[in-house]
Formats: structure tokens, sequence, C-alpha cells
């Protein structure tokens, strides 16, 4: 039996799993980009139906895919976007007149009831329905009119890992419309994943119950998504805030017990940013660095910033999975939570 | 000089302008019902201009009062509706094809520069714009084509509570269409606050970190301005979860150390929550239920659904206010915070 204790090198150990799907993803992005045919041509009949509007409807991790699939929209097809509120149509029977909306639900296992409710009410309403899922014989998938396979592999483990980055680059195929600048993303995220960096930092947070995760712009999804994995798998209570949102607030929460962590990888979101850390940093909160070579370090150069979601959630994925197994937890096993969860 | 610990009794005492503004509000509301022509009138250009979809933008409290206006937009006026992700045009300067697009902004102040910039581009991209403020000269008012005074009167308390519930109600009554249904709103807003339920429950709190408050539907916006306020003035680790949402990881972090407040002022929403309400039970975790006569009651008899927000809010806002005093700090001094939040 291996002395080691962080148990991420072989499946059975707690965490396991979620290490070895963690591991799988520069291999899963390599995957998508070149059978890249399906998602060209959704792409196209997206672009042929010329939609006016998009609305984008996900549940828990998808959600924050989701939430980049926002971002796309408004900033690379210029439209606006929102994010589905399911219960408008599936708790108050609202039927609200969706022509020239396209209607995009991301979904892991393609098998929850309020989506699957909320794309056949998307489809009756006059929307273009879309699903982005890694289950292509799964209800939402036959549900949708166009439906995108992230083929990711069965994910086993109940922290969503790989199935999350293979959604954020089939989004970024399907609305971006700039393949070939997504041509180094698996390398990318292998050169990140081999340094390592979010397992050396768990150590930090070893005894932290409360964190704050911040970012704007397209890393703004990171943090939301770097939270839940903390909540789910270290049952840390981690907020994530969009900066500009944590200036109205939530920093009166922040102090040095409650450590920090910022998602700057060099951008336009991360220059947005240097207000909200100056005001970080003079509350004296322990402030981790992601994008950074003094915090995280994720290997963005040559990327555009449209993919820096893709790799700079992968040491956020590891510190997660460490310090769950430091902490004596299962991140493979976390409690209350099952892999598909059925909200209506 | 007075023993009582609460302090609400009188401006000049920790949490008295808070206090004091929480009272205000059935006042608020009457005046702002009994005043309706600009916001009639705001309606009908509104409807002249037949929107196919609408944007919110805000920040803080101001953008839970959006939220709340997405719900109205797409239950009531059956159309899509999205929140706007500010820094879409503001960090990245995109420029979507907004004609068609009603595009409010919702701000307190009407001061926040990125609430301005994002207006002033919408404008340019061809949506109709609505300022919802409680600042008739503010730039932002001023920026929009169309200004909805939400005539709270000045609100000195750094935490929002009285404009927050003026907001709603003007968003009700912009977007709804049934001014007569809000007819009882000042009274149910009296009798509810009269309880003072939330006051006395904060005992339960006294040595609490980490709370989680859900809700569904129309509920939901309450259950994330109540975390809000939470974190503000008592500096809880206060997360809020739609019921759906909980289901899918964050359960996780529930458990006989974390209480969960559920927002079930009985509607179909409430109807909604009961599988998150076993499932909660379950965990352990201290349950306190709002709208129910054994947590604490909102005098709800009367009002539609949509209206509930706009007095469930009151006890959870007596809950913060006294909470923060109980732990020994001033609610109307948060540390970190100003009253107007400069965000670019």
């Amino acid at each position: 039996m291996s002395t080691e204790a962080n148990g991420h090198d072989r499946v059975g150990k707690p965490g396991g799993l979620m290490g070895t799907e963690i591991a799988q993803q520069p291999d899963v992005l390599r995957a998508l980009l070149a059978d890249g045919a399906e998602i060209a041509d959704a792409a196209t009949r997206i672009s042929r139906f010329s939609p006016r509007f998009v609305v984008l409807a996900a549940r828990g991790t998808s959600d924050h895919a989701a939430l980049y699939g926002k971002y796309l929209a408004e900033i690379r097809l210029g439209l606006p976007a929102g994010l589905a509120s399911p219960s408008s149509m599936t708790v108050y029977g609202s039927r609200p007149d969706l022509s020239d909306v396209l209607f995009v639900a991301v979904s892991q296992s393609g098998a929850s009831p309020d989506l699957m409710d909320s794309t056949a009410a998307a489809h009756a309403c006059g929307a273009l329905t879309v699903a982005v899922t890694n289950s292509p014989g799964s209800p939402l998938a036959e549900q949708a009119e166009i439906h995108v396979d992230v083929r990711a592999g069965v994910e086993r483990a109940v922290a969503a890992t790989k199935t999350y980055t293979a959604e954020l680059l089939a989004l970024y195929l399907l609305l971006s419309g700039t393949p070939d600048a997504a041509a180094g993303i698996g390398d990318a995220a292998e050169r990140t994943l081999r340094a390592g960096a979010g397992q050396s930092a768990a150590h930090r947070y070893l005894e932290t119950n409360r964190v704050v995760v911040t970012a704007r712009g397209f890393s703004y999804p990171t943090a939301r998504e770097a939270a839940l994995k903390l909540m789910e798998t270290s049952y840390l209570s981690a907020h994530a805030f969009s900066g500009a949102d944590l200036l109205h607030g939530p920093l009166a929460m922040v102090d040095e017990h409650v450590p920090v962590i910022a998602v700057v990888t060099p951008g336009r979101g991360a220059e947005a940013m240097q207000p909200v850390l100056d005001r970080v940093r003079s509350s004296g909160s322990d402030l981790l660095l992601v994008g950074s070579d003094d915090g995280l370090p994720v290997a963005s150069a040559g990327l555009p910033e449209e993919l820096f979601p893709v790799i700079e959630i992968l040491p956020l994925q590891q510190l997660a999975c460490e310090l769950a197994t430091l902490r004596g937890s299962d991140p493979d096993r976390p409690r209350g939570l099952a892999k598909v969860t059925q909200t209506w």
C-alpha cells in the first residue's frame, strides 16, 4: 500500500476518481478539438437561424459553463444574452415569445427534469434549442433540435471536472467562430496541470472555513466554479463574487481570517480587477493569485483571453481535490450528493 | 441612557439608522403607490416601444431587485430576460444589437460609473433605456430615456433597506400592469414588521459563522438579498442558493453547524421548495422558515405571489440589524464599505 497521503495516484483511494479525471483533461480537450465537424455543423445551423437573443439554461457546474457561454454570446456574437430562470417556465408556467431566440441547455448528464421541461417549453415558444451534454443518448440530447456531444468520456467522480472544461471548449467552438485559436489548448492544459501548483497550495487552507473567490469578465465563471468545487469537496464556505459586486457589500466580511483567491490571468478582465486587489490587500486577507507566477500559474501564453477559463480552473480543481483529502474527506464521495440531481 | 440592548429605538446608537429606515418602509410603499402617475406613464412608453427582450443591470442590493424584475418580465410580460454582465460592454467593449431591447438599470444612488457606461452603450445600441433610482438628479437618471423615481427619501444607513423594497414595488408597478393588486402592500408591510419576528430570532445565530438562505421563483431574490444583508452587517458567511441549485453540490456543506433559512411564503415557489426542505431536514441543519407562522411570519394574505418579495425581506432585515448589534458591531458602519460604490 502506498504511503502517499494525497491518494491521487490511483483510483480507489480518496480523491482517486477525481484526480484521475482531472488528469484526463488535456486529452479530452485535444479529442474534442480534433473531432470538430459536429460542432461546426451546429454552428452553421445557428448562424442560419440568425438569433436575436440567447438564453442559456443549466444547473450546478454546468451553470458556470452557461455563464461563460453568456459572455461569448454578448462579446463574440454581439447578441444580448441571459441565463434562464427555469422556474419561470416550470413552476409558473410562463410561455414567453421566444421566436428569434437561441436556447442553449448545458448538462453533463442530460437527465435533469427541469432542463428537459424548459427545453421542451422553449421549443414550443419558438426558440431554436441546443443541448450541450456529455451523454448523446440522454433525454435532453434527444429533446433538443441540435445536440453537441462534449465527448469527455464517462465521468465517475461526483465533482465534475473534465465535463466542465469540455463544456467550455464546446461552447467556445459553437459560439466564437474561431476554432484555430484553440489549437494549443490541450498542451496549455497539460503544462498547467504538470506545474501542480494547486496541489502545493492546499496546505494554506488546512484550517480555513471561509474563502472568497473573485474575478471579472471571462474569468468570473472560473471563480464561481472554483467556489463550488471547494464547497462540494472540502465543505468550505466558499463565496464567489464578480470583483465589482465584491465592493458592493460582501467586502465587509473579508478580513485576515477569510482568504481571497483572485483569478487574474493577464488580460482585460485582470486589468479591471486591479482596484479590487488593492482593496483586498488593505483588508489584511491572505490573497492567492490564479494566473500569476507567484500564485497558481496558468499556461496562457498564445491563447486568446476567451479561452483562459478552460485552463485557469485546472489548478483550482487540483487544489479542491488535494485539500479535501488533506482534511480527511473523500472528494469522490461528498456527503449529501448524487451524481445526477433531479430537480423540478 | 437607555438600557435596551438592541439600539433600534433611536438614531445614534448602533443600528439606529438602519432600524429607523426599516421602520419607514410601510409609509414609503404607501407613498409610492399613491403617486403612481410617473410609473404609469413610463409603463405606457414601454408598452408603445413593444420590447422583444428585457436586459436588467445593477450591482449589490439593487441586483436583487433586478433579478425580481427578470422574473416579472418573463412571467408577467412573457418576454425573455437576462441580467446584464456590465463588463461585456465596459471592459470588453462589446456593442450588441439591442434594437427591440428594454434595458433597465436599477441603482439606489444613480451614481455607479459602470451602470452609467452600460446604459449609454445600451442606448447607442438601440435599446430603450430606463433607470430606476432613488435619486432623480443623479447622472444615471439623466442618462436614461425614462426615469422612475422610487421616492424612498434619503437613505443614510450603508445597508440598503427601504430603497430595496421601493425598487421592488416600482418594478412591480412598471412591469406587472396591475397596480390595484398592490393596494394592501403598506398595511401588509406594517403588520409584518410589527410582529418583530426577525428581531426575536437573532439569538439563534449568536454563535453562527455560516448560514445558507434558499428559495425558489419570486422568493429567490429575497434569499439573495437576505444573504447579502447578513454578510454586510454581521460579517456572516451567508450563501444564497435557488433550491434547485442547492441540491446540485452546495448541499454537501450543510450540516448541524450550518443553519438554513428557507423562504417559503405559501405559493407556487414554496410548493417547489418541498423536496429541498426534506433534504435539508435530513442533514440535521437548524431550519428557519420565512413566511410560516412557526418561523418568521409574513402578512401575505390577500397579496399576489408576485408581491411577496416586498414584504418577506422585512423580518430578514430586522434579523440582520439585530444580530449585528447583538454581536457587537454597528450595522450602520460596516467595515470596508461606503454608501456609493464606484466600480468600472
